[in-house]
């Protein structure tokens, strides 16, 4: 079976198609089936992975309708949709988050739609459909009314997956993913980027800035639980979901604080001294408007888990980016 | 100033252009202002709507991104969009629901977004966005996971009106319509159509066919009713509406037997022997799987007001539609 993975490049597609390597093999609705290919389709070629005769990078554009049909054509057995525009830039430039995040789902939803029989495909929503007047602990029952553009498309387009679905055009799947920490690689633009930095940057001997009090709390799940829930939200039954194709994954929440002292049991004062504390009401302001606390039990009763701890967070980031080692 | 409504060959945007007309004026952000010109978009001409120099009837396409700028100009101080696909055909014609009822209200928004400043636009939404697994009485903070692709477009639609208002493009204002009764004219494909039949039919001296029993409820507003609640909505202040410019507006729960007994107690015994009792299993389940009691207490603070009861209603319906004069 073909699997193709949409924004392939970016880290979670790189640690996901590292993992679906490593299984060979996905469960369908036909029974457990061997990967034979990998996709990872982005606007860059996806580096550092290993040799692999099954895996091929293809370089496109998600918003051009008629290169997405082409990518999934019809020998593909599934989809894992992770292109989008993040949060920040789509806030500022609207064309480019309606085209990509929005009108790249519809580009992949209607590919698969046209495949001779309907494939799973996993959509990564985000907490960011949630906003505005919500209570102070959420579920998969609270209203989304999302106060950011990428928000919004990410919601329009789990309703359109849900459509789809629930006519039989493709098989779909949307888990909305908490904040991912501790990111890899170099901080991006969303406002919630310095939630890795406080911890990556120190580990790696570098100084960072926490432009956040340390009471500011945060919903968030780890790199290597989100391809975990990837994986298991593919192999699910369509039946588990019932009515609704999109949920929200377990998470924890943690304070800043908590976050900074899990780092210090870890590794120690002389690693947390390394965070410059300079509150930035703007980035605090935002953060503070981010809702912080869910109550993931649907998904839990589906088997997703959240990881156990912040400290088991840092410990895995050491692990799988550091070679186990700390500056 | 100019006003577009969209869709107004149908029966709701006709009775809403006689407002206008008899009114004269609309209340925007600037104030009152005079209504120089109306102009009626749909895929065919308004009939019988009276003379008047300010009416303008234009035919067109809601999908056709180009026309449907050149109808919102830059002299346009208003929009009702009323244009859509009704929810019986947007699901057997899955790909022109999209263009019509997604499609459709994108290319509204974006032509308002290109207005030298912020118009307000009324939107009509539904209650069709409601579905799959919801308590017994909604409100405006419950989700939606609509079971119909004409409720997702819809949900969608208002998701996207949301965030362009959020963000300036438009002044945008959507309303979700209960089940409109009594509607005037012949029957249409919708599966809530009898619910109009039982008590038009016999007025007018007809046979009608119910094909739900007597205890079976549903959401309803008259069409006056939903008259006034398109021009106040119109007239709410931006603020009014808060971080959800989207609500359900109060509509009155009857059964269909609470129905028969208001036509009972307003034309008699001889009108109500017209209805035919024929119980459609399928017709039946599709009305039961619509919710049925709102609290609506948001848009009542905001001043949006129900029909008082259902006999109000086929008075109403008598008076505006027959000349007074049952048959």
């Amino acid at each position: 079976m073909r699997i193709v993975i949409t924004g392939g490049a970016g880290f979670i597609g790189k640690k996901l198609a590292r993992a679906l390597l490593q299984r060979g093999e996905l469960a369908t609705a036909a029974g457990k089936e061997p990967i034979d290919s990998l996709v990872l389709f982005d606007v860059v070629h996806a580096e550092g992975l290993p040799e692999d005769r099954r895996l091929q990078t293809i370089t496109g554009d998600i918003t051009d309708a008629a290169e997405v049909r082409r990518l999934i054509g019809d020998e593909v057995g599934g989809v894992f949709h992770l292109a989008a525009i993040v949060s920040a830039d789509a806030e500022q430039n609207f064309d480019l988050g309606m085209a990509v995040n929005l009108g790249g789902t519809r580009n992949v939803l209607e590919a698969c739609r046209a495949l001779p029989r309907p494939v799973r495909l996993v959509f990564a929503s985000s907490v960011a459909v949630y906003g505005g007047e919500v209570p102070d602990v959420l579920d998969d029952g609270t209203i989304l009314t999302p106060q950011t553009s990428y928000g919004m498309q990410k919601a329009a387009s789990e309703l359109l997956l849900n459509d789809y679905g629930r006519k039989g055009f493709v098989d779909g799947r949307a888990l909305r993913l908490p904040t991912i920490v501790v990111r890899p690689g170099k901080p991006n633009k969303a406002a919630s980027t310095f939630a890795s930095s406080i911890i990556r940057e120190p580990l790696a001997g570098q100084e960072a800035v926490c432009p956040v009090e340390r009471d500011a709390a945060m919903y968030i799940l780890s790199p290597r639980r989100v391809v975990e829930a990837l994986l298991h939200a593919f192999e699910l039954p369509a039946e588990a979901f019932g009515m609704a194709r999109m949920l929200t994954l377990p998470g924890i929440t943690a304070s800043i604080g908590e976050m900074v002292d899990a780092l210090r049991e870890v590794a120690g004062e002389n690693v947390v001294r390394r965070i410059r504390w300079e509150p930035d009401p703007v980035i605090q302001k935002i953060v503070a408007g981010w809702p912080a606390r869910f109550d993931a039990r649907r998904a839990r009763a589906m088997g997703f888990q959240a990881d156990a701890s912040f400290t088991e967070i840092v410990r895995a980031h050491i692990e799988d980016e550091l070679g186990g080692v700390i500056r």
